[in-house]
């Protein structure tokens, strides 16, 4: 059995339970603290030296960290991870573009709202912070005008890593009025076979 | 023949380098400025929409961007990617840690002091800056220590990922002294086959 130390607020966490739901794999899931300082105990930092959730454990007892690196890792020999060279490259070009430019601000910006109640008055960084997410839905949306899926013809991981602040962008205070792409696109997300919620 | 849109400066154009370097793959090299906002014009954004550098032209004409994911392009069917799957996404596990808690802080902290000319006193952001750059180097000496690279017993990717931006942390005013098992492995990297320096 996989066991997942999780946070239900977190969309790195849902990522991961999404994909295991997919696959069909059970998970026990342990709930953490992300704010209040649990995830950098000892005992914590041994699952993951970083000190973030979520952390997966394999049945064998592995631990393994970093939610993109767990969707790999669940993905491969699957058809949520391309075939082709060049295509799992691309995969991993958009990962890594959620990690560096995406979630930092888009995930950033949520939690600071939506689960720590700042604002532009209390929190001097988030105006750039804003800033910075609107940027990364415009590479979104340019993308996404005239295709489908971020990579290719179909689903793949790389979907699934960028839905999942995507799609609670709003609770963040982020307007995706102007984005008609990347609204169809989650809406495409939200209807592939076996989807689960961030609330689920 | 390979193009690559590189920066003498950027750590992250340093990797696909020396990559190209170690599997004997001749590149052009196309010198970019990463402050005058010249990767932010359309030209360039066709090529890599996030308009960071580097980008890789492959010999087919593709473009392909982000550092981590050319890396594991190029390293694919080589010994620098490994042939287990958990090893696999342990590579990726520290290439995703490098791309969120490493070079935001270590290599920031390097190109705002070292060519921007910033100080703690022009720019308020920066203590905190160098402080999440030590505690990345307390994540990667507590790993090290008792091991001769981050992944299984050789080195992959994963270590040309984390060289790029430590090898020159002290550029910043990163101080290494307290890092013994960072100095080693920063020593063992360098006598690599085909190693080149960064200023090569």
């Amino acid at each position: 059995m996989y066991r997942l130390y999780d946070s239900a607020i977190s969309g790195n966490a849902y990522k991961v339970r999404l994909m295991l739901h997919k696959l069909g794999l059970p998970c026990e899931r342990i709930e953490m603290n992300v704010d209040d300082g649990s995830t950098r105990q000892a005992e914590f930092l041994a699952r993951n030296p970083v000190g973030q959730v979520p952390v997966l454990q394999l049945p064998d007892g592995t631990y393994l960290a970093q939610s993109n690196a767990i969707l790999v890792y669940l993905a491969e020999g699957t058809d949520l991870w391309p075939s082709d060279r060049l295509e799992r490259a691309r995969a991993l070009q958009w990962m890594f573009f959620e990690q560096y430019n995406h979630e930092p601000t888009i995930a950033v910006v949520r939690h600071w709202v939506a689960h720590l109640g700042k604002t532009v008055d209390s929190e001097p960084l988030l105006p750039a912070k804003i800033a910075a997410g609107y940027r990364a839905l415009d590479v979104m949306e340019n993308h996404l005008t005239g295709r489908d899926f971020f990579v290719g013809e179909s689903f793949t991981i790389a979907d699934i890593a960028l839905y999942a602040y995507s799609h609670v962008a709003d609770e963040g205070g982020f307007d995706l009025t102007a984005y008609p792409a990347v609204r169809g696109w989650l809406d495409r997300v939200a209807v592939q076979p076996r989807h689960i919620a961030i609330t689920d």
